[in-house]
């Protein structure tokens, strides 16, 4: 393509939502010109499909839930009176309740500081990663330190991090986040939390606050325990899809986000994502690029390169979205597909330095979605004549789209403004709407999760193996078993799992279980040993 | 596959170094029976290969370099005696800065502390996510904070960096880093610095450490300034293999990290992997399964899943080892090729919440690489009768690998006994050497990255057009003109380029650059109003 060739192509297919404060250009896709009257009347199908979740369809039929992200931010459009009352009285109490926390009307029982210092969030997955996301991005300077997030059950992790704060433990608030609050991770790192706080005497009821699903078991704990405060979640909002609920916005809340400016962006960008006109629909374009980009089926990743450090996790945030809502084997009507579209990246220019290497020269198999913020929030100092740091932004950005174009490499290009509230919001809800538009095209349910269940169930499975072989050691000190002789004891045909089951239990320094070494797995004995 | 055949298997395959303290289980990737056997003769030529470029050959033949951070870990390695001892004294050097530094006899020149309380480091790429990893996965506790990097030419970052630790300044140490000491984001970092140290009154001089090579630009800096300290890089040590070096070593050394025992676990899986026994040698054979993976061009990304929050870096660190060294579009004699291996990954069980969705039901392109760490450092609390906190560390990563095994998708698992500085070495010498067997395999140059210039090259054209934009609106003052006159009067025949420098120059706020908007970006006309 010629440089006249080229600008005329960013003219004709630029889509600019100043509403939104969006702009796509996808002048640097490779679509065939008849692609996206082709495509239309799929669009508009999958358009009408939104509309109708909107109004509260049944749309993870799989899970026979309602998806309602899209009301969180315009409560109008709840279906239901009573799902209205939800949102905004949950949108009132979070607002209080970091008002109360930064005010000190909430406050910790002990200690001198009176008001709570400083926070940390429990949660993993779509309970992480928007806070973390949001955190990231539009934190206020000099209101609360930047939350740690307790996203495993790594307890070497968690550990290191109550030692590093223990001195600023008592005036320290915990936020558990889990939807089913039933999460494992989330469990286990409440309960080492619990732990931390009662070894300084402390109790942790009086620290704590869940976001969590009516019923749930972390529900009931709350209540039980007497915490702090319990937010709501419900089954119509996916994890992945929570950032505009109170899972999203108290710990947002607290950083001192304008929280309705966020949901303001989002339903703004809702509202432009509606427009049947595909050309003036950042969504629809966007999905369409998607489709064109992996043939329908996601033969290229999808690399994200904010030119941004305040959102250098976006990558991530959207590696869940996409990746855990496309990622099916069946579509809605059960035929097997294999289905996805794998996101990665970091931010530039720093990556130019890491993976660029690749994209300009190696494999092909990729389109990147460059993200850019026109006024950067400072422009930084004077360091060569006429260019300031920030304009080196702007121009690695534009420099690499135009070295990755001339290789044949493609990618759309998103900017806004400024990186704010609104702007943050904004940017959000558009990557939901193409999510929602392209599962549509593609035909699967972007709401459900069952390949998730599957490493779970294999989990519990080891947990209770661990559990019935450590008992069969311990109920024969000093007897030494090979991992067959144990499995077939204990019934189980998986010698392997029992074998890693116990050289797991040896490296556990507490559990006195002791192998004698031998070149060959099969033939290392295992015994426990009681304490002296 | 029976699960008696997956403890065969398990057992027939695995590679046991207790020396380098790596075990490696290739036992579900389902290479067929023959495939070691017939890509031996390979093999065995690469790892040849790899004696000849230890001993000094000039592996990267574009750019006429050695290869040597093999010779960092074993200085007798080395193939002159000069080199030998540049590594030695550099080793001497770095150690002996860091007890200077921690003890305060290298101090600031201002202020009470006496000692420097803090450091920071400025480098993007190489110079950035080898000591990054390092500081997360070893650093002691209350020795330094974690070190922040300015890793971009992102002002709004880099100032709220400054602003968030200004009362610390005063003892607050730079560590500047490039090897070639003329990375522009770098440059423009330490430019933000020395800004910043300034405004508070302080020479940045007095605060500053250079790692650079001998000669460059941040050298001549550096001596001129007279900055703290200059540790030397040479130009047979790639950025992305340079962990190894004082680029690495010297933020890792005043994290209190053991570097000794660091370079010990490099040198000894260094060792290891050097065994013409291709069975026995965890690089070779990690090699060969990447070459099976896909089928010798990449064809299925590697996914990076360590089970331990301290290796949550490894992922990324890998991504730019293996993308930027195998990414490459010509081979060694300069036949066409599109290569590459895909890396991603942050850490489990954490990601099984985001994308292990498609991992386990959707697209079948990857190939996951477990890493496990036996005694995770803390068993945590007893989460569940019989069952801590780690065990379900363990029995996430046990059951996500059957999960995915079940679902005929294939992994590697790396264990090691504990994650400590020999260990870490360790791990990286794995991955470096395993990288330097699998380019001779696909006969492409690891250690050079052409692609790189093209981008830079693109943004220096951006950063170019927009002086002589500016400075031809400055003259005009008032005067209005579309991105298409701007293009013609510069003789400019990009004009979207043009189009999109003048948009930039608007959205920046000081420029006193203006728009008159139109719907259609060619309309558009700009000019620059003088200051009242």
């Amino acid at each position: 393509m010629t440089a006249l060739q080229r600008w005329t192509r960013y003219q004709d297919w630029l889509c600019d939502v100043p509403g939104a404060g969006l702009r796509l250009d996808i002048s640097r896709m490779n679509f065939p010109p008849d692609f996206v009257e082709r495509m239309t009347p799929a669009m508009s199908r999958a358009l009408d499909a939104m509309r109708d979740i909107e109004a509260g369809a049944l749309a993870n039929a799989s899970e026979g839930r309602q998806v309602g992200h899209y009301w969180l931010r315009a409560a109008h459009l709840a279906p239901t009176p009573a799902i209205r009352a939800d949102i905004e009285s949950t949108l009132g109490a979070v607002e209080a309740f970091a008002s109360e926390v930064r005010e000190g009307r909430v406050a910790p029982a002990v200690g001198t500081a009176g008001k709570f210092t400083r926070f940390f969030v429990i949660g993993i997955g779509g309970s992480a990663l928007g806070p973390q996301l949001l955190g990231e991005a539009l934190r206020a300077p000099s209101v609360y330190l930047p939350s740690p997030f307790l996203d495993n059950t790594d307890p070497e992790s968690i550990q290191r991090f109550f030692h590093e704060i223990e001195d600023e433990l008592e005036s320290t608030l915990a936020l558990v986040i889990s939807k089913s609050g039933g999460t494992i991770e989330t469990r286990n790192a409440m309960l080492e939390a619990q732990h931390a706080y009662a070894a300084r005497g402390l109790n942790f009821a009086r620290h704590a606050v869940a976001i969590t699903a009516a019923g749930s078991a972390l529900d009931h704990q709350a209540r039980a325990q007497n915490w702090l405060r319990t937010f709501p979640m419900w089954d119509w909002v996916g994890g992945r899809t929570s950032i505009t609920s109170a899972v999203g916005l108290l710990p947002a809340a607290l950083l001192g986000v304008d929280i309705r400016a966020f949901l303001a962006g989002a339903a703004s960008c809702d509202q432009a994502t509606r427009d049947p006109d595909i050309r003036r629909n950042p969504a629809a374009l966007l999905a369409l690029m998607w489709h064109y980009a992996g043939n329908g089926s996601g033969d290229r990743a999808m690399v994200v390169l904010p030119y941004c450090d305040r959102l250098a996790l976006l990558g991530r945030y959207l590696q869940q979205l996409v990746m855990e809502s496309l990622g099916k084997g069946r579509t809605r009507s059960g035929a097997p597909v294999e289905q996805g579209l794998t996101v990665f990246g970091n931010k530039g220019s720093t990556d130019q330095h890491a993976y660029v290497q690749q994209l300009r020269e190696g494999r092909s198999d990729f389109f990147v979605t460059f993200v850019g913020v026109d006024d950067p929030g400072a422009a930084g100092v004077e360091v060569e004549q006429g260019a300031h740091s920030a304009d080196y932004l702007f121009g690695f950005r534009l420099g690499t789209r135009e070295a990755l174009s001339e290789a044949g490499r493609e990618s759309v290009t998103l900017t806004m403004p400024r990186l704010d509230a609104f702007q943050l919001g904004s940017l959000i809800a558009l990557f939901e709407r193409t999510v929602g538009l392209y599962a549509e095209l593609i035909d699967v349910n972007a709401y459900d999760q069952p390949g998730v269940e599957a490493g779970k169930r294999a989990a519990g499975r080891v947990i209770e193996l661990q559990r019935l072989v450590l008992a069969h050691l311990v109920a024969h000190p000093g007897k030494s078993f090979t991992a067959g002789e144990l499995a077939r004891t204990l019934d189980e045909q998986d010698v392997e799992v029992v074998f890693h089951v116990l050289a797991h239990l040896v490296a556990r320094a507490d559990s006195n279980i002791l192998a004698a070494q031998a070149a060959d797995p099969a033939q290392i004995r295992f015994r426990y040993e009681p304490p002296a």
